[in-house]
This record gives structure tokens, sequence and C-alpha cells, in this order.
């Protein structure tokens, strides 16, 4: 093969990569020159030829330009991806939130709040105001705990509630992921035994696969939340090291544990010694008069690493979130420090920005009441399409409805059929490793229900009635 | 205690906490009661006794201010830290950088070049523009792998040398460091053998550490390199899953390995099946004719993850990297998904924006002169003001220098004395698990050399002159 073929056949696999895409500009042939250090006479040639098959055109003044649209695979259809009996839960939930993100499929799996209900435009207000004043230093200054301004803001936050909360153990994270994932590993070694609900936030399963913790899932009430006397039983049973919950709006079930059993269940993990790693990323989206508490309200001890963000309530693509760490807000920065190092500096400028506008909690009240308008809409909807032997769990709170087939039906195989008609939903053994959550599924009430989401609940109802034939 | 009394104490701890500071607004009386649940009298009550003890002010028409700065801690001798025999390499690490944080230290310790030197400009437009156009979905369009078109731009930028990589095998991180951490992750399990050079990028060895895998430290020569008989017999007597290290401008040592050896070195690791996990965060920053190529560039068996970032070339604050995975890609997406969950959406865009304009490559242009520039001017200084007896290593590219003092010198030790002068510098100590390196020290370069970075390195050359007498 000559040099120009060479050459050209390196551009039309860069093409076939996707490095140069339909419409896009060529090097030049100067450029190509200085690229493929080869002769401008072997561009030229190879050029040409591209050319003459038809692969990219010369626009007279301007270049020589990728040519067609290459015909692109039809995407997978994303029910075939679940037939693989052998799949762990990772690349289960994978899937399953890949799939709710192909922008034409209706996200009832999806976790994230509609982000039409965000104040996009003072959001960006503020990234505008953070353009104008960063400086240089700032980098070096937000490394971890993170920009002072913000952990100032969130302990005031605290404050309002009552709680007293430094800004110096507060730690800010890239989302309340991390500062879950980082709280997890501050206080565990591979091979510890933690509690989790079951069903509990499918994050919670991954974090303790990936650092090699073992699960003990207790017994979990949609209504009631987790077993008190299961959960007793557990911590005489097993030399536990942490537990992972949801005190407020838990997801997928969506139960705010009543004050009393908070305080009993702080009571109890702290006669065990056990670290509580509260996941409480919803308590701003509460239905009633006032925001609940977190259980760390009651702990006197530092045995609570408090963890919520702004994701859920406020803008999910800064990435932002935080973790209340007490004693462990030292070793926390330093694990942030090896892995993320930090969170981005004008993401965390932006929000104090935005914080200073004082329009956050308006904004929070009317995101509240559109929820709350919205769930009772989608609710209603699902009450008319779904047969009568679909149960609706009552849910006071949050975007989430937890919906129960009539057993044995598998709401996995519901949630396969269903993407084939281009609607997502989440189902239950994302949530647990056990059984015992097949029939059950949950559904995200935040979008705008029109005729498309009324459709899509004609469809889910007819699914359902097929398989119950 | 009376129930005012109980509230004027809440308050005061708050103020103990830092959660209202001098010169803040505390809740107004109202708010006050609705916060805390007790009568206007109360609050009332227990703003007056505030007042009266002088912690608080009252402002006419505008409400009650926290009164005096409370007598701030003088901050703890930085020198002092390091006294504790026990601590491990990563308390050590997380103090030396937490030290050159500190805006009042001279920062030749610090990993990050002199932001000054970043395009701050044109970068604050970029986020304008982005604040102007981010729409409400793109949080969701950016999830892993990150958004397309910065795939697109940096698959383009291996396009420039010469390399095929597609824009779905590059995955976007927070930074290099989550790129390499993901990676290490993808190809090991705890109890895993993995080499790393000696010395070494701190973070190999605390991600080594956080991950549970065993270190193989492999002779490493200041200019030449890993030594690849060393790696060999490793290689032969150790059952290894990965190798992380640095081809071009290594940290600390700034070789950049040639063409010749990163072709062996390829060879050599997939002989053994071994994946090659290449941190290449300098690449950019050459003073040679021409950018080194990355040992991926000779890898046909997509065995090499090569991980890179803007940090060190354009913007660290935005926190912005990727790994160019191969096969792996899509295992690192779903640990991405399940540690951080995605990069923020606005720097992604941001970033994608400025590479648009096609200003980057004017200014790594500048950036290298001044980095080249800079770096001469330090090396001249360290050698009018240090000792004869300390070896100042060869380096020709990045912003690092690497010292030698004369054996059996510590470099621990002289780092603490400085510190107390407010000079960092980073002891070669933090860059392997052995001995070898005690009587060495990076120093970084980059920073505008004048009367105080003058006066600095004269400091050194007597506190190296002192501990020789």
């Amino acid at each position: 093969m000559k040099k120009y073929q060479q050459l050209a056949q390196q551009i039309i696999e860069q093409i076939t990569l996707g490095v140069w895409q339909p419409g896009d500009r060529l090097p030049s042939l100067r450029e190509q020159v200085t690229i493929s250090h080869v002769s401008f006479m072997t561009v030229s040639h190879a050029y040409q030829m591209l050319e003459s098959q038809g692969r990219i055109v010369a626009r007279p003044q301007s270049g020589y330009y990728v040519a067609s649209p290459p015909s692109r695979k039809p995407p997978m259809p994303p029910a075939q991806v679940m037939q693989d009996e052998a799949v762990d839960i990772n690349t289960y939930i994978f899937e399953v939130l890949q799939a709710s993100c192909d922008a034409s499929v209706l996200p009832f799996g999806s976790a994230f709040p509609d982000p039409r209900l965000f104040p996009l435009q003072q959001l960006n207000r503020s990234l505008a105001n953070v353009s104008k004043t960063a400086n240089a230093m700032s980098v070096i200054e937000n490394l971890p705990p993170g920009n002072a301004d913000l952990r100032h803001a969130i302990a005031r936050r605290y404050a309002q509630q009552g709680m007293n909360i430094s800004p110096d153990e507060i730690v800010i994270t890239a989302g309340a992921l991390e500062a879950l994932n980082l709280s997890l590993q501050a206080v565990t070694e591979p091979g510890d035994w933690v509690i989790v609900e079951n069903p509990c936030f499918y994050g919670a399963l991954q974090a303790l696969e990936r650092l090699k913790l073992k699960a003990l899932a207790v017994a979990t009430d949609v209504e009631e939340g987790i077993d008190l006397d299961a959960l007793a039983q557990a911590l005489n049973d097993y030399p536990v090291k942490a537990c992972w919950l949801m005190t407020n709006s838990q997801n997928p079930l969506g139960f705010t544990l009543s004050n009393e059993k908070k305080a009993r269940l702080v009571a109890l993990l702290a006669a065990h010694n056990v670290t509580l790693i509260e996941d409480d990323v919803y308590s701003e989206l509460y239905f009633g008069r006032e925001k609940p508490l977190p259980a760390k309200a009651w702990d006197t001890q530092e045995m609570t690493l408090h963890c919520s963000s702004f994701s859920k309530c406020l803008v999910a693509g800064f990435r932002i979130g935080w973790v209340a760490a007490g004693k462990h807000a030292r070793r926390i920065q330093q694990l942030q420090l090896m892995s993320t190092l930090s969170t981005s500096s004008p993401m965390q400028l932006a929000l104090v920005d935005y914080l200073s506008t004082k329009r956050y909690d308006a904004h929070l009240r009317r995101l509240r009441r559109t929820l709350a308008e919205r769930k009772q809409q989608a609710r209603q909807a699902l009450l008319r399409h779904l047969p009568g032997e679909v149960k609706i769990h009552p849910s006071d709170s949050g975007y989430f409805l937890w919906l129960e087939l009539p057993a044995p039906m598998d709401a996995g195989r519901l949630s396969e059929q269903a993407l084939a008609h281009r609607i997502s939903i989440a189902p239950g053994k994302m949530f647990s490793t056990s059984d015992t959550w097949t029939p059950f599924f949950r559904f995200n009430t935040s979008w705008a229900w029109g005729d498309r989401e009324e459709q899509a609940a004609k469809t889910l109802g007819m699914l359902i009635r097929e398989a119950m034939a």
C-alpha cells in the first residue's frame, strides 16, 4: 500500500470511529502534512482519493469536509439487554439507568426530578456572576473541605432547624453519592458488615459491592420504615460497623420515619457503637407543614454522618453535595483528596452566589407544591388505567410512587416490555439483593402529565392485564 | 435554666461553631420564633441578654448582628504536625499538601502550576456563554461517559498526534485523578499486585492503599526512567495485574521516556497480559519541538488506559479529566455512576465552548514558553543560593525540579524547618514507600520569581548549610 493510500485509510478509520463526523472540517492539507509527517503531495493524493470515493467533499475557499452521514446502526432494543440471567446487580442497574436517559423514553424509571422544575435562569445568572468575579487562586482555596462560604451557608440551614453543625465538620462533595461513598469508606474496611434497608437505594448496594463490604439487609416496611426489632437482632448477632439508611422520604418506599423512631434508631446504634450513614437527599421535598429533622438531630455522640445535596431540589448538573461528618471530617477530606481531589470551584462559587440571593426557600416552596400536584395527577391516572389488582402504596413526600403488582408477577419483565414501548420504570429488584421485591416497581411522578404520559399509563395497564391473563 | 437562657446559650454555641460569624445578621425575632418554637417574648429576652453580654448588637431598622470577632486561635505551626512518627503516608501527604495551600506559604511544594498562567478571561467568557445557553435537560445528557462534544474534541486532539481513539472509548472524569482511580479499580481486585515506579506520583500510592492493592515499586532512574530489566523480573516473579506509570514528564523526576523505550514497555507488559494505566497529565508541557506520544500509541491490543486532564495545562478548578479506556470504557462508566455519578455539566459545556474558540494551542505555546523561562530562572536562583553539594537534576519539561541533598540528609526535616519560614517543598518520602528518596525533594518552578522567592531560596540555602554543619 502506498503512503497516500495508508493516509486515506487512516482517515477513513477515524471517520468510522467518529473522530471526524459528517460535516466536520478535516485538517487542511498543510495541517495534515504536519500531523502525518508525509509530503504535501501525499496528503493531496489521499484527499483526492477520499473525495473521489465520496467520503469527503471539498468546499472552495474553506477546506475538506466529511461527506454523507454514515448509516447509523439502529439502537439495540433496550429490552434485550436484560435477558442475560448472569448479570450482576450493577450491570442490571446500569442498563435500567442508561435506558431512562434516552430522550425518546418516558423516564418514569429515572431517579432525577424533572430538571425543568429547577430555577435555571437564576442559576445561570449566578454562573454568569461567577464568570465575572472568579480569580486565578480560587482553585486552591476550594480544595477539600470545600469553599468556606458554601459550608457556612449549609451550616446556617442546619441552624434554621435548630441543629448546631460547625462549618468545619462539613465537607463539600461531588453530590451526595460521593459523600455517602466516602463516609462508608471512612468507617469500614473490606469484609466488614454493614446494615442497609430492604429495599434500599441501589447506590448503597453498589457502594457495598465496590468496597467489598458484606450487607445485612433489614426488613423495612412501606409505611413504618426499618423494623427496629430486626435491627436490634442484627446488631446483636453480627459485628456491624455501619448502618446506611434514609430517614426522610426513603428511596424507593417514600416513608418518613417518625421522630420517636429516629430517636430510638440513634440510641440503638449508639449502644452498639455503630456509625449511622444518613442519606438525606430528599428532606427538602416534604409535603407537610415542616421540614423533617434528620436522625442526626438526636445524635449526641458524633456517631452520625449526615449526607445530602442540592441535586434533587435545586440543580443536579452542578454535582454539589456534602457530608456533616463530625469527627470523621478530616479522614473524609483525605479520602477525597486521593480520589477526586475536590469539587469544581466555579460550581461551588455559583451556588454561594445563588444562595446569597435568598430565593432558595421561595423556590423550594414552589417545587414542593408542584411535586405534590404532579404526584396527585400521576396517581389518579395510574388508578384510572392500571387494573385494580395493582396496589399503589401511600406516599406523602418526594416524587416516587411504589407500586405492587399481584404476586407472582415480575416487575422486571414488565420493565422490559415497557421499554419496548419507550417507557421506563424502576423494577423492585434494583433495590434489593433478595427476591422480596420482584413484583414491585418505582414510578417517578415529577414529570408534567400530558397526552403522552396518559397514553403510557394506558400502555402499562394493558401490559399488566396481558401478563395477568 | 429558663427557656430564654437556653435559646441564648444555643445561639452562643452557634456563634462559637462559626454558624454565625462576626457581622452576620441573626434571624429576626419573628424568624427565630418559627425556628425555635418558642414565644416572641422568649426570643426577645434571649436577644436582650446576648446584647447585654456584648455578643450581639442591635442596629435600628435592620436587626441583630453578631458582635466582636472571636479571638482566632493562632494557626498550629505546620512544623509540628510531622513530628508524629506513627503517621501513615496518606496523613503525611495530606499535611504537606494542606500546608502548601496556606496562602501565606510559598508553594514550592505544590503540585499545581501557577493558576495565573491560565487563560482566566477566556474561560470566564466560556462560562458566561454556558450560562446563556444551558438548558434544563443537559444534566441527563452529560451522565457518563460525559458530554459528546467534549469527547469528540478530545478524540480530535489524539488524531492530531496520529492516534485513532474513538470518542466512544473516552470517559470524562473529575480530573485525571478520578480517571486513574477508576481505571485501577476496573482492572484489579483487593490483594492484587500492581507495579508502580520508585519514586512515583503519590496519588498512585494513595490509590493502591485505598483499594487495598499490593505495590511492587520498580527502580526508576532520574533520566532514563523505569528499569525495564527490573520490570521484566517483577513481571516474571509476581502475578501482576496492572502497571501504573507516567511516560511523559514524570512526576516527581521529570524525565520523558524515549519512543523506543515506550515501545519496549508496551510489548513487555502485553507479553505478560498486564494492563498499563498511563498517567499522562503533563504531556502538553514539553519544551522540545513536538508533543511526545503516550505509550498508548504503541498499543495494538487495548491493554493501555490513557488518563489525562486539563488541570495542569488549562484550568485546575473545573476538575475535568478523561480516560481513553478502550474495551474498559463501559466498566469505568459503571464505576463512575456508583461513586460520583458524573462530572458537573456546566464545566463540561464551558470546556467545549473554550475548545471551540481554537485558542487552546496558542495558550499552550505561551504556557510552555513561560514555564521554560521560569524553570530556568528558578534553577539559576537555586544554583546561586544552595550549597554546591546539593544536586539539581536535569529536567526538560514541566514545572518540577528534583533536588538531592547530600546523604544522609533528610529532606523531610528540611521541609519542616522550611515551613516554619512559610516555605513549602515536597520531600522525597511523599513519592515512595521506601527510604531511597529521603535526601530528595521536588521543587515547583511555575511561580513568578520575585524578591520573596529569591529570599526563600536564600533561606533554603541557609537551612541546608546549618544541617550540613
